[in-house]
Parts: C-alpha cells; sequence; structure tokens
C-alpha cells in the first residue's frame, strides 16, 4: 500500500527492509543484539499476516489486548473521524468526546462511580491510583501481590524538582504479599477454600504486622494475569473487600489485562461480586488502538479532590483519539455482543477444549481461565508440578509459529487469550495446533 | 459535524452539553469542584475555536505541544492512512512505520545515536532514559534540578510483585541541586559567566558530596521548561558535560518541551553545541497528534544491551499510530521549514517585539526564550524582583481570553509559547493583545 502523506510504507514491505528498518529499534524486555522479531503487515478481526503475506491466528492478542480484534472498521472510524475534527487538546479543556467516552466507562462501572482520570496507559493508571489513594488516606503503604504486574513506571515525578515532586515520592513502603494460587499454593492449603481463607488471613495478618493506619491502598489484579491468570477462589475478592472496610483502606482492582470482555464481563469484578474504591483500566477499553488508560473513580474518593488540588496530570490524559477509539470500542462490543461472545466461547468452547487436551497431553498440569483469558500450566512431571523448562516453552512458541498460531508465553506457561470477537471455528483451529504442537513436544522431551 | 461511527457527536456540540459530559471526566492538576474549563471544538494552525464558534489565537500550543500547528493536514492523514492500514500491534514485532520513525529522528540526532525506544510520553521516556543510566553504569543516585519537570510517575513498577520490580525499584538517591537561573540567582552571580561557573561549581560539589561513584546520571531539561524557560548560560551545558565525563557519569538532556523546533532546533541542545549520552522527547515529536515519547540512545549504552535483557517495556511501546504521525510530523516540518520558520520568528519578530512590551510594561521583570519559547516575567517591583501575585496572573489570562488569546501561565510567568508554524501577522496580532492586556492590568493593580 502506498500512502499518499509522504511516507514511503511502499518501500518497506519486504520483510528484510522492515527487519533492517527495526535495527532502529530498542525492544522492550529484551537483550537487543538477538531479536529476530515476526514482521506483521496487518490484520483483521483474529488474524494477522506477516510481512511475506503468511497468515497467523492471534491467540496473543498482541498483549493481551485486541479485544474487538484487529481492525475493527468501527474504531477505526471512530479514529479517523475524530482526527479530522480535533487530534490533540490540553486536559484542561472541555471536549464532547473526552466526557462521552467517560460515560461510556461509568455506564458499564458498578453503582456509586462518577470520575474516569484517563491516562496513556494502565501504568499510569496504577501511579494515578495509587496517588489517589495516599491522598485520601492520608497514609503512605501499598500492598500489592508477588504474582503480579502493575506497569513499569517509578522514578519520573521523583527526579522532578518542582513542588510537584513533594506530594508524590510514594515509592516507599510498598509492601507485598502472597496472593492465593492453589496449584503451587503459598499456604499449605489443599482446597479453593482452604487458600481463599489462608490468603485472607496472611493478608490481614501483614496488614496488621505493618500497622493498618498506615496502609493507604490494597493493589490487585481482579484475575493476576501475566502472572498466571490466577482466577481468585471462592471468598477471596469479598474476603479482601471486607479487610479493606475493616481497616480504612482503599480497595484498588487492577482491570487492565482482565477488562472489557477478556474475562467475558465488561469487568471482570463483575463476575465475582465485589465493588473496590478505584478501578483501573487500559488494553481492552479500546484494544490499544491509541494508547490510552485511566481509573474509574468512586464517589468518596472524587469527592476528595473537590476542593484540594490532585497533584497529577500529564499532556495527553483524555487524548481525543483514544476518546474516540473508547467510544467506538464500547458502542461495537455493546452492539455486537462481544462479552456475551467472550463469555460463550470460554464456557462451551475453550473450557471442554482445554479440559480434553489437558485429557490427552501429560505436560499439561493445569488448565484455568474464563472468557477468552486461560493458562495452560506446562509440567515436566504432573505428580511434582516441576514447570517444564524454558527451552522447551520456546520450542512450543516456534512449533506454534509454523503451524500458524501467534501465541502467548510467559514463564512455563501458555496463555490462550484470543480477542473476544473469536469465533467457535477458530477456537477449534487453535485447539487441532495446541494439540498436535504438544504431541510434537511430547516426542522431543 | 456528525460522525458515521456511532457515536453521538453530533448531540454534543453547544457548550453547556459539552460542560456537562466533562462532570465525568476527573482533571489533571486541578481542584474538580471548581472546574470552569474552556471548550474546545476544533482548530487549525495557531488558531482554535470554542463550542460557541468563538476563535483564540493558540499562544499555548496547548501544553506546549502543537509545534506543527492544529489539524495539519499531512499528520492527520498519516493517521488515518495508518489505522486503515494496523491501528495496533506488539512491541516485540517489526512494523514497517516504526523503524521509519525511529530514523526520522535518529536523522535529526547528534552522530553517535543509534536506536531509539519508544514510550507513551516524556514522563516514561524520563523513567527509562534512569533505567538505562542505572543499568549502564551500576550506580544508583540521580541527580537534576529543583527547577524542573520531567514528569509524574513514580510508584508502578514497585507495586508490580514480579521479577521486573527487582531491577527497577529505583525512585530513591534522588539528588537536587539548583541550577543556573541568573534573574533569581542562587549563587549571588550578577554576570551570565558568573552564574554559569558557580552553578557548575555547585553541581560538582554535590556530585563529590553524594560520592561520584554512586552517580549513575545527571538529568536535566535543555532549556527547562515549565520552571520558567531557564536559558543554559554561555558554557554551562558543555561544563556539564564535562563533569559527566570526569566522573563517568550518565547525561541525560530531557528535550520532551524544548525539542522538535520549539527552541528554533530539531534539537534545543544544538544551539548549545554539546551532546549528551541520552535524549528524551515526546510533545513536539509528533506535537501530541497521538500519545507518545521516547529516548534517543547513544551507541555506547545501547550496546550496554545488546547481551543483557532490558528490564523495561510497555504495551505501546512503538505505537503503529504514533509512529506514522512520528514520519508525517518530521516530514512536514523538513518539508515546510518549520524550524527555521521558529528559529526566524524567535529572533525577527518575537525577541524585539517583547522586548518593546518590556519597555512599555513595568510589570515586564524579565523577558528570555529563543525560537517559539519565552517567559515573561512578571513582578510586582522591578527593583526586588517580587514576583506578581498569583491573583494578577489569573487576571490577566482571563482578560487575554476575553481579547481572542489563549494563554500559557506558569507561577508568575506568562510563557509565549505558539506553534512553530506561526506567522509574523499572527504575532503581531497577539503582541497588540499582550500589550493591551498589561495596561489594563497595570491599571487595576
Amino acid at each position: 500500500m502506498t500512502l499518499t502523506s509522504g511516507y514511503d510504507f511502499d518501500q518497506a514491505t519486504s520483510a528484510d527492509r522492515i527487519r533492517e528498518l527495526d535495527r532502529s529499534v530498542f525492544h522492550s524486555w529484551s537483550a537487543q543484539g538477538s531479536l529476530d522479531p515476526l514482521t506483521i503487515a496487518g490484520g483483521e478481526g483474529s488474524t494477522v499476516w506477516d510481512a511475506d503475506g503468511r497468515r497467523y491466528l492471534d491467540f496473543s492478542s498482541q498483549l493481551v489486548n485486541t479485544n474487538i480484534g484487529h481492525q475493527h472498521p468501527a474504531v477505526i472510524r471512530a479514529i479517523q473521524e475524530q482526527a479530522a475534527v480535533l487530534a490533540t487538546v490540553a486536559p484542561a479543556h472541555a471536549v464532547a468526546v473526552r466526557g462521552q467516552a467517560a460515560q461510556r466507562i461509568l455506564s458499564h462501572a458498578p453503582a456509586g462511580f462518577s470520575k474516569v482520570f484517563f491516562t496513556n496507559g494502565g501504568a499510569d493508571a496504577n501511579e494515578n491510583a495509587i496517588r489517589l489513594a495516599r491522598l485520601h488516606t492520608g497514609r503512605d503503604k501499598v500492598i500489592s501481590t508477588y504474582r503480579s504486574y502493575h506497569g513499569n513506571t517509578g522514578a519520573a515525578v521523583v527526579a522532578t524538582g518542582d513542588w510537584r515532586r513533594v506530594p508524590n515520592e510514594f515509592a516507599r513502603g510498598h509492601v507485598h504479599v502472597f496472593g492465593p494460587y492453589l496449584y503451587r499454593s503459598e499456604f499449605w492449603a489443599e482446597t479453593p477454600e482452604q487458600e481463599s481463607e489462608r490468603a485472607l488471613r496472611h493478608l490481614e495478618r501483614t496488614i496488621q504486622a505493618e500497622g493498618a493506619d498506615s496502609v493507604a491502598a490494597i493493589l490487585l489484579e481482579t484475575i493476576p494475569g501475566t502472572a498466571g491468570i490466577l482466577l481468585p477462589p471462592p471468598g477471596y475478592l469479598e474476603g479482601v473487600r471486607a479487610i479493606a472496610d475493616r481497616y480504612g483502606i482503599v480497595f484498588i482492582l487492577d482491570e487492565v489485562m482482565a477488562g472489557f470482555a477478556r474475562a467475558g464481563e465488561w469487568f471482570a469484578l463483575d463476575g465475582f461480586g465485589v465493588t473496590p474504591d478505584l478501578i483501573t483500566f487500559a488494553k481492552g477499553v479500546n484494544s490499544g488502538y491509541v494508547p490510552v488508560g485511566g481509573i474509574v473513580i468512586s464517589d468518596a474518593i472524587a469527592a476528595s479532590f473537590d476542593e484540594r488540588v490532585f497533584p497529577g496530570g500529564l499532556t495527553y490524559s483524555g487524548h481525543p483519539l483514544a476518546m474516540a477509539s473508547i467510544v467506538g470500542a464500547i458502542d461495537a462490543m455493546e452492539a455486537e455482543g462481544v462479552i456475551e461472545n467472550a463469555r460463550c466461547i470460554g464456557e462451551e468452547v475453550l473450557a471442554p477444549g482445554l479440559a480434553e487436551l489437558q485429557d490427552k497431553h501429560a505436560l499439561i498440569g493445569e488448565v484455568r481461565g474464563r472468557g477468552v483469558f486461560w493458562a495452560l500450566e506446562l509440567v515436566a512431571d504432573r505428580a511434582t508440578r516441576e514447570p517444564l523448562a524454558a527451552g522447551y516453552i520456546g520450542r512450543a512458541k516456534k512449533l506454534l509459529l509454523q503451524r500458524g498460531l501467534l501465541p502467548f508465553t510467559a514463564d512455563n506457561r501458555i496463555h490462550v487469550v484470543p480477542p473476544a470477537v473469536v469465533t467457535a471455528d477458530e477456537v477449534a483451529q487453535a485447539l487441532a495446533i495446541y494439540d498436535e504442537v504438544f504431541a510434537a513436544l511430547a516426542r522431543e522431551i
């Protein structure tokens, strides 16, 4: 495709040329010397293709963000049309599309939430949620779990010199606890109920030992994602809510990965009957079509800042293109029943299909998930649950790619995380590929 | 305008309706109870208009980011066309437009820079520059100045539990020094040369007192922006370079606000003959049309990560729409001589025009700047340099808006920061408005 705006997209379509250009790019989470990236030239729905025209079922959703699939026409159109009207505006001003995006999000939040603060992604959503919690409570410490990922920022405001530094030097007092994870329990538990009860006891004892009056927030992913799609056992999140209430602690649920159809719900928390005080989001809210994240803020916390200045902000807060893509994505998800599709695919296709794989392949130690948010825990030995060695995970990734499936791997796991618009047929194709690859892998081990 | 993508932009064009919608939005750096935001409905070049159709000369460039002006057609087209091809992709893959954007930026960087790491904005650009510096040197501390702004993130990676936390718990060892600012010297200096020499001595003594072996980075804005557009005096930045070399410290220049035409150069550092080890950017690189920032990395630091994993990353690193907007913006800036326009407007129109205002109005204590990056320091008394009270700055803002100029104010200053595409006629109109308002203000004081 030749673009008329002047840049030489046309010259760059060969895979070799793309890889050559890519050597000017410094890559995330990698050693730079030995990169061999897949080229991606385009996508549609649950499929992407590379620069040689080879097609892949995208069962990674990139970084678990393309919940509405690739190149959804309504979202693309919303971005293009907003670009024609107003591409950028400072956060201090009022623009229609920003309020509309906030209202779309609030319409799917629990009762008692009235404001949205927009950021550039999930990391700064959690940053600002922590800021809100510390200022609201006047307390310092933040409790989160070891098996978690909340973003990769941690110093810019401390490097800053002006007044905005002083109320924000808060990368201190971070305390980590273990969360529930029955398959590799840290609590010697044998049932989900026991795991839940003991994880709650561990959390509460840690809070007491730290001094409950010093704890501003408990920050949890509703379903820890990159850490392994760790579904909270029955009673756990309700128990955390009760502990937070008992000690006057702000309860933050990080829905960056779990929200907006991933778990078969608008917010994953809807599936657990729990209401936090702050909800952070990114990824699925607009499928990452424009960088954006944010926080849904409860009335009580929002009211804390009616008279007091909130000492946080960023140039691209509530960016018009991001806002248009949120409105477009949420409207399309509503109109097309994307939440219901994810839930139904989870219950009727992925749950039985992955269970069947587990029956056939001894290297699958556990299958867990809901919606389009599943993990296969690969083990060298089902009895000891020893994780499958990293080399075999790399090998599985290669074999899956060879067969036309773009996977998501983390530690000793394959995360089965297709777009929420995936069809039963596409899942059936993917299951057949996983089946073949696990059989091949077993022969190699 | 009615958008066909399904969202009700059409219903939202009245100013009242926009303000009603805006009550769902939590605003940056503000108390939320008393907001009275200007509505913005559209823009073109150096002009924006509100929902009532009232037009304003945008001498704020929003948050000093619309360097190429509002709605530049080539940049809008690049975004729209890239959206039609591929709106989102994970950073691990290689896409043509990302390499092209990196090469466009590198083509304007000093010699010895070969890689670009992309982020979502300026804050996480500085985050990752600090990360690179600490890992490259194996040292801990970061020295920056009190009069600075480097972003507002500071905790997410510490809240994170997984392995990515451990090499990143770096919001410690931040040391702040005073930078040069002759008008309000911290060093009892009377000439620019003296200010430069003494600020360098203060910096070096602080490094020695902290223990030079513990200092990873010196992080400075090339021209501190929000802090007051503080042009470094002769010899200062070269002197910092020499100190950094003497002690093996990484020198980071933050060009988030100063870069990409703002100071009448591609990078503001070009005007000072100094080459740092890392350059951070955002804002002007694509005029904020899509959220993006990044770091230009010197060969030596990039090579540190050939074999070693860089423990940083983010979902939207190298986002395709952001990359397209960078390519579109840089190409248009080259084709249209935007750098030269900014330099020429600065030298031939703003410098004499603002000096004339200072001659007429006693409340202007100092005028300083270059390119389209100027500050008027307003004082109650020229002899004592006592800052003009905040209430009068608010009043000036109101009077300027009434006369159709959208200003940028900070502390006791008005920053004169129009788009870099501003014309001599537009500057003349703005100067006339400032003149009127300062006269009115003087009558009120």
